[in-house]
């Protein structure tokens, strides 16, 4: 670690498209900017950027008026450099080395989900300077209680599970929606709550689905000939079909009542983020330029119990946070008599 | 016709879901109580409620604070009356006008899309008073300029629209979007102009794969890497995958850039009605209880050049308003770039 | 008029900011060059750009993206040419003619309000060619059934009487809120009836403040404790308080009942346009560009009985587009029970 | 504290509207009744319905459907029953011990903020079961890190925020705009952040107008002039205008440059609840009917460092939550170049 202050920085945004990324780019630029008088070079999509040494040089200017939007104005891209195609062939991570010093960087922000914490803290173990700033709409990143673009993710699924309601209400019908999360199932639970969902199935929670029909004739018996069932896409079906169409034709199978499924897919990625994803990627972008300064490398910036702080990117990689069964979300909705699918078998 | 003042009217809303629904309710059901001294009973479930005397007697209380939700406080059903499962064997239209008479009804309100129209027609033939207000997401109701439902549903679209262009832009994907339209592509081709729609395909004007591939790779070579694609749920495509997945396929086979699909599905037509469909379900409402108070009857209420006016229930059966291949709105949108998907035949 | 095509375009947004300008300035660019060649080059400030020969070459990169963005990428601003500040001291005019034929434009497309419509006109008469687009939130534009900017204010005025009226519910309050329209009510009006107002005051129908109360306190009387009252801003008022307060503070004083007040002002303005405002403005702008091409001067370009079409400036300049008393949704309101502050009298 | 589970439970919604008011009652009840069979009991107009025994009795289908409404089914109501208006006259508290008892009630809920924590203490020490659960927009009620409604007021101002910015920058002009917060700035501040405000001004903070032009004036050398100054109404400013119109008029006397004030009003109170404002409502209201139901009474519901808790009411009462000056948000906002009206003060 150098014991002269960071000079010229580097950032890049990777993997999928998430609400705040923009954001998180006027956070750090503008900090590292007008507090630290830095300068900052952006990579343009993610990774291939860094390894084609494919750059702008960023002023403020680049930053204004970029808060509201969705996206990224660097771009993104699915590249992992340390993916070896074939044996012995891979000499990406040495470009980016290479890259990395002639630019003259002192240290470079990586802004991404969990793949990219895990190439992050890679190439800091290879001797570039980095920090790490959580983002994924699934919220399933470890080390953070919350990641930006969740926030927005949930408000989309919420309207469309809203507009649902009145459709179900109107032909006494069982509607599914499928919202994303393929291995937690953040979104289905905020979403499905929001959303007042009688039934939610996530990846955590194994589902049985004569759980799930019993709820809905129970419902039906109870005059409510309608229910709304939200689906995270991870949860077990076979490949072949959508989550929802697994479960709406089971439904429809087991039960006689005429169901409908809505996948909601990559709308729940895009758009203006919302005011807290604005926030947090805000607060993320400026304490990353802060702990560039302040020669915290090796971290990604992280909230835990309400808290900025930084974790270090070798106990992020390759975990997942996940909703734990025992959530208390989860214990307050059952209470409520929401079905989680797994009643039958708790009983 | 009867040449007494109509006293005691029923009203039902028939076919799908559709925003301005408990609107238009309400408009009826103000003007017939406040101005005109009217009974109103609302049967439940569409015809079905006609059929099997299911209702509620209407207070101006069941009207209050319904003109902002979604859905139909009356329930709607998919029943269609003159529909002969078993030859000889209907006797609907038979009971139907026996609840008519039995609840000494002057006159039915019937609020539904080109099949309810019908059926109106058909109980105003058979000596019932009826009067229609057209509504459907669609706009294919012939004889009115425009339904209630399309306004809402283009917003939804729109705003789907506006989403996945960040991430098409962010990725430099081709982004192809399905919103409804069987038979017409209005809501493509309004919801494909207000979101910047670089390719817009609708069921009236017939597409050439070819001409959509060539038009992504024009872009494509003038460094917009990045499309996005509006179809109606109604195009010309193989029935075993959606149009969305249909079209997606073939572009990324003969163009090789990568794709992505969405569905927008039952979302367009649930929620809360726009402004503009709450005060043009509000006028037609209101205009058919003043229809009723005239004796105005078989007719439909419609929008003509910006003006309220009335058509023969018997001139709108059969016929859907589709999309002209000269619409001003098409025309305009070739001037100005973009592709409707038959171009390369033109040529 | 030359016999010549034009090759050379000009452009300037005047006046009050309005969403829609961008996508009308994307609409006459896109059709100018991608259909018929033309240069194009864009004012700043309004008429100021013009006077003071500011502006830039717009190319097509100028208008990717700015479809959905509120405001001008122009700028905007109140200077009017044609005022003389001094006797006999105005040169604006001339230096306007001489930017005009010094910059070698072929015509200019002026988007404005109604002041701006007078001043295109003048320029027309000077010599210039000249197209205008009419553009208002207030929808006051003489010639046109609709202006772009209207539909988009609309919503902003319903969002914000949809949620003064969980307000007046819970604490049985008189919530009155006042929306732009110095001359025209056609704002109140409609955001009015979307939104459910029980009272509803605009310039074009003269109120009587008795007529008001008497209305909230039948209301009250009927078990509606609470009433919401929408008044344009251009209402009988004394000037020294906000027409809103002047209303509420009548009411207080004369039924006892509790009242809040809230002046929407500048948000109605701002933001993103509306889906319908968006393609309006969309179909404005690409047909003010046809006209050109067909040498179709000295028009406003013009939206009535639903067909897009041109009217002469000359006609437009000095009149208003106002709501008639006997507007058909006016009338409807009234059998509904709506108040517009006349009753009284009536009686 | 009765040894026996309580059976037969209140709930009170108290003091100011607030979105996610329903979302609380419908947890309470919900959870009530499914998981614990108690019965449930709803006072209307806050705690005037306690003093005057006015309540409905709550089913399961006055709970269906208002999860996403916003105001409160029950009413509201400034009612605080221990003002004492004449010395030695005020038999309210006993009036309430009374009804209490003589509806058999085991526990009441009493929803509200600062004010009504304070009441539902003083009910507890007079011997009645008490559990609180905190609202407020202002997000001030000491002990819980937030409170519901909060995240929807700083969506609404957001949104308004974000508006202004287009007119602000196409007109070149400086935007003041007032959001609630009589005594604490987090509305500002979170609307100010996320609304990329250039200036924000809290009663935390104290401002001084010489450092706000001289900001303003900075940005307008620095080729921006337009700026956007986000105020809280509980600024130091003369009561006889509003906190914007004090700041705007002082900064368009000092720097000459043009302004524009917006208050943004009651319409930060109402309308649906955002997403997340529903889920805390929903975990607040659930997990008060389990305090009652384990007789942890004589306690408000809370969230701190992201866990649900319980905060003894009398800690409550008094305090408020306020914005520490030393905030996080508020130093990365400094180093961002974010001015709080008081870095004049600070060179």
């Amino acid at each position: 670690m150098s014991t002269q202050k960071p000079k010229r920085i580097g950032i890049l945004t990777a993997g999928g498209d998430c609400p705040g990324l923009n954001a998180a780019i006027r956070g750090v630029g503008k900090t590292a900017m007008v507090d630290y008088g830095m300068e900052v070079i952006g990579f343009t999509a993610g990774f291939s950027g860094l390894i084609e040494k494919d750059y702008v040089d960023l002023k403020e200017s680049h930053l204004s008026g970029i808060l509201t939007l969705g996206g990224t104005i660097l771009g993104t891209s699915r590249e992992k450099p340390y993916k070896v195609v074939k044996e012995g062939e891979n000499d990406k991570p040495e470009l980016i080395k290479q890259n990395y010093q002639e630019l003259g960087l002192d240290a470079l922000v990586c802004i991404g989900g969990n793949g990219t914490m895990k190439t992050a803290c890679r190439l800091q173990e290879e001797g570039l300077n980095v920090v790490g700033i959580p983002k994924t709409i699934d919220n399933d990143v470890w080390g953070t209680d919350v990641t930006f673009g969740f926030d927005s993710a949930v408000q989309i699924a919420t309207e469309a599970i809203d507009r649902l309601h009145t459709t179900a209400n109107s032909h006494q019908r069982v509607m599914i929606i499928e919202v994303m999360g393929h291995h937690a199932g953040w979104i289905a639970l905020y979403a499905g709550m929001a959303g007042g969902g009688d039934i939610i199935l996530i990846p955590e929670v194994p589902y049985n689905i004569r759980s799930v029909c019993k709820k809905i004739e129970q419902r039906y018996q109870s005059n409510k000939p309608y229910s709304i069932v939200v689906v995270a896409e991870g949860i077990d079906h076979p490949k072949k079909v959508s989550a929802a169409a697994h479960v709406g034709e089971a439904i429809s199978t087991y039960t006689g009542i005429e169901t409908r499924e809505t996948v909601l897919g990559y709308v729940q990625r895009g758009g203006s983020p919302s005011p807290m994803d604005r926030i947090l990627a805000t607060h993320y972008g400026s304490f990353a330029a802060q702990c560039i300064a302040e020669g915290n490398f090796g971290s990604m910036v992280a909230m835990r119990a309400n808290q900025l702080t930084t974790v270090p990117l070798a106990e992020v990689g390759g975990k997942l946070s996940l909703v734990e069964p025992d959530n208390s979300l989860i214990l307050k909705a059952r209470k409520m008599g929401v079905s989680f699918g797994d009643e039958y078998d708790l009983m």
